[in-house]
């Protein structure tokens, strides 16, 4: 799928659907899901919605700037994979869920006023360690972080459930999963 | 996690959240998310809800009454896990996502009717490949399948955008991950 004008805007619908799956999943949803993970080092569905909000902040759109106003000749800051742990400190997962929403809203309210047209979408950025990127790139990997951590959440869910489910454990595919979230 | 009586209703605080959660992720995406798959003989986020449809009235409620009624004297009828090719035709996604909701209230008013005991929770029932399971497993097998999909929707529609994201998959753990589901 080449990521033209058409799928700009398919980035964009699934980017705006995110906080409202996330309100529908684990808004009110018992600790017992959303605070626990798969061990040490990993994270809980609340750690998650913390990393997301923490890209809104620092990621996505900012880099997406960067490359527009300085191309290949300024690297991206490293993105924190951790900084949830301090940021989340004191706050409950509903006032999380509705800072996500509102940072994602405000951010694509910005997205659209860019207007951004194919020749921008092929704008050059440089990554710490990936390198030249495209504008275009960096989008779809907006959208594509969204599904991986949806991914990664109903993989902790279900990991909850390993010993409950007994021999079922055999059929269902979400207890097989390894893939792990590292962006 | 034992599935004891607090699980039972966490089981179902999860199972009450997942129409909306589909509902707010797939209800009017553009179809070049909702109907591309991962290649021959693999499913669209369309065909996981008719999938998902056929489990609310062939599989999970009948094999629980079973369960209470026969308990290991009658074995469950096998799981159709390509009923939703005949019985999604014709019909468009937003139909399925209202008749899935409509599918799982119902199901889960029959289960909360039903007041489970503990006792209830320990009774047996013959599953025709895995043998003898208990009513429990069958509950958190209920939940945990819902999350195997959620799982394997994103993995499928994260699979559109693999070419996309160019040197970022590298960093997207849903594009590593080879679970698949089967039941």
């Amino acid at each position: 799928m080449q990521h033209n004008l058409s799928h700009l805007s398919h980035t964009i619908s699934l980017l705006t659907r995110t906080p409202a799956v996330l309100n529908a999943f684990l808004r009110d949803l018992p600790e017992a899901w959303t605070f626990c993970n798969e061990g040490a080092n990993t994270w809980s569905a609340f750690g998650i919605v913390g990393h997301l909000i923490h890209g809104e902040r620092t990621d996505w759109m900012p880099r997406a700037k960067m490359i527009l106003q300085f191309g290949e000749t300024q690297t991206f800051v490293p993105f924190d994979r951790w900084a949830q742990e301090r940021e989340s400190q004191g706050t409950s997962l509903p006032q999380m869920l509705d800072e996500f929403a509102r940072l994602r809203s405000e951010n694509l309210d910005e997205l659209r006023i860019m207007n951004l047209q194919p020749a921008d979408l092929e704008r050059r950025g440089r990554h710490p360690a990936l390198g030249v990127v495209t504008l275009s790139q960096l989008l779809a990997t907006w959208a594509t972080h969204d599904l991986t951590h949806l991914h990664q959440i109903s993989r902790v869910m279900a990991h909850q459930y390993r010993e409950a489910v007994g021999p079922w454990s055999a059929y269902l595919g979400v207890l097989r999963c390894t893939g792990h979230s590292a962006t």
